[in-house]
């Protein structure tokens, strides 16, 4: 575990440099808009769709200077969509990892153009230099990025979000939301990664791993955001409850939505029961993702 | 000239049918944000950008079933930055292409995740199926329209705008402005059109072209927003000088932003004079784009 540690140390230090080098300096102009999307991205953040996918690419043998760019793409669309997430339009938060929101710390406008800027800045990362062995494979990764993030991924799953507020949904409903909304980018993370490499047959066994992870993490999620602080969470706690919004605790209870947490871990961890010690990483991750909720 | 209007509208009409089948259909969920998103981009607007990519596409040989997924995948970024142009924390405009802006028909929230999903829609449809000979070609594509979209491009261009509300700009900072917002995504449209043929070595001509056209399109956007009616425009006319933009018009007078706008057109012809009947379709456009201000 002190070896996981490191491990994770290592992904996020190197994700660190990574971002801070394809962000556009601070200097550049327009500045005022540089420095909100280096805000938004950098120092912060546990990095956990980056780990995925360097996890990943460790199964596919990939080299971890293509995985780097791959990490880093998924991570730029997840940050754009905290961005914008927390607008006034949406969530209208102020706080996040622990800091004032960007529309906070600058204005309403530069937030919404940095968000957009960062979706870009993933595309043009995920294209800007050769990350697989076959071209092909790389549009592929193009693909599905574009798809996890669009209106039939992550920004439908906000859609969704949004006109939940107030409602009763049932479980499948609960679901079908999430799967959008945090677990269809989850996913292209760790697909991303083994694109770099070399995929063989093994895609249907990761992507059921990347599924099973991806609601984990939701679970786990709303597990958090009813019973920890605001201080331990670096983000608003009690949000969604305030939000009168649908969340595996408010549908289970706590105990139950723990338990479906450990469940999915088990389904995640049995799904890579066909490999062998390169799939250590990812089986640590499950792990890790269930446990930071317990 | 019959002919030029006859071709037009044959390739608005393809760019209908295209976005129509491309962009999710309504029925699907989540409803509401595809209806948003078929809203912003379908029945309305002159498709310049599409017809600059399919001319540019007959320079080099390319078949119209692939140009038109590059001209898509333009337009679809073309669209979401209206979107996201015409929400309060902007430009807070009403009215677009003659009908209440997405915001105003639907709601703020839907009209931000409308616009981001765009985004993302578009870079999927560049992904999604063989566009060039040579899959490295396509991703030079994708590179091409993700870095003419961000921080230096499009949205850079943006945020230079907002921050010269009220101030006075020099032609230069108005000219790199432009460049930004206007000029990448025009100077993508013709640079993936024409990637979907055989380039030669006739790229950095084709270029020169495109930086015309794109600076005279918005000369002469200005100069229509100084002179025409909002019933003409189809968007709220005189905003620029309501809102004390700096532009073309209100730097140099009408009538030297009109004789600008013919010296960048007699430019553009230039940067083509090497080129046959195959640029005939861009050498139109050029005049199309100017004279529709006169």
């Amino acid at each position: 575990m002190t070896d996981f540690v490191a491990w994770m140390q290592a992904c996020q230090s190197r994700m660190e440099t990574v971002l801070g080098a394809l962000l556009p300096q601070p200097g550049i102009a327009p500045a005022r808009l540089h420095e909100a999307m280096r805000y938004a991205v950098l120092g912060g953040g546990k990095r956990v769709r980056p780990l995925l996918a360097f996890a990943a690419g460790e199964v596919t043998g990939a080299v971890v200077e293509r995985v780097q760019y791959a990490a880093a793409a998924v991570e730029l669309i997840h940050a754009y969509s905290l961005v914008h997430d927390d607008l006034p339009a949406m969530d209208n938060d102020a706080l996040r990892r622990g800091k004032p929101t960007v529309h906070v710390e600058f204005d309403e406008a530069t937030a919404l153009l940095a968000g957009d800027a960062l979706q870009s800045l993933a595309f043009e990362t995920l294209a800007e230099r050769a990350l697989a062995d076959d071209p092909r494979h790389q549009l592929e990764m193009l693909h599905l990025l574009a798809a996890a993030a669009g209106s039939r991924g992550m920004a439908g799953g906000q859609a969704i979000d949004l006109a939940s507020v107030g409602k009763s949904l049932e479980l499948a409903e609960l679901e079908f939301m999430h799967i959008h909304k945090t677990g269809a980018l989850i996913r292209a993370a760790v697909l991303l990664g083994a694109h770099c490499g070399t995929l063989l047959d093994r895609q249907p066994q990761m992507d059921h791993y990347a599924k099973c992870i991806g609601l984990a993490f939701q679970v786990v999620d709303d597990v958090l955001d009813a019973e920890a602080s605001t201080a331990t969470l670096g983000k608003t706690a009690g949000k969604d409850a305030a939000n009168n919004k649908p969340t595996y605790v408010s549908l289970l209870g706590a105990s139950r939505a723990r338990e479906l947490a450990q469940e999915l871990r088990a389904d995640a961890q049995a799904a890579l029961a066909g490999f062998g010690a390169e799939a250590t990483r990812l089986r640590q991750l499950a792990d890790f993702v269930v446990e930071r909720g317990f």
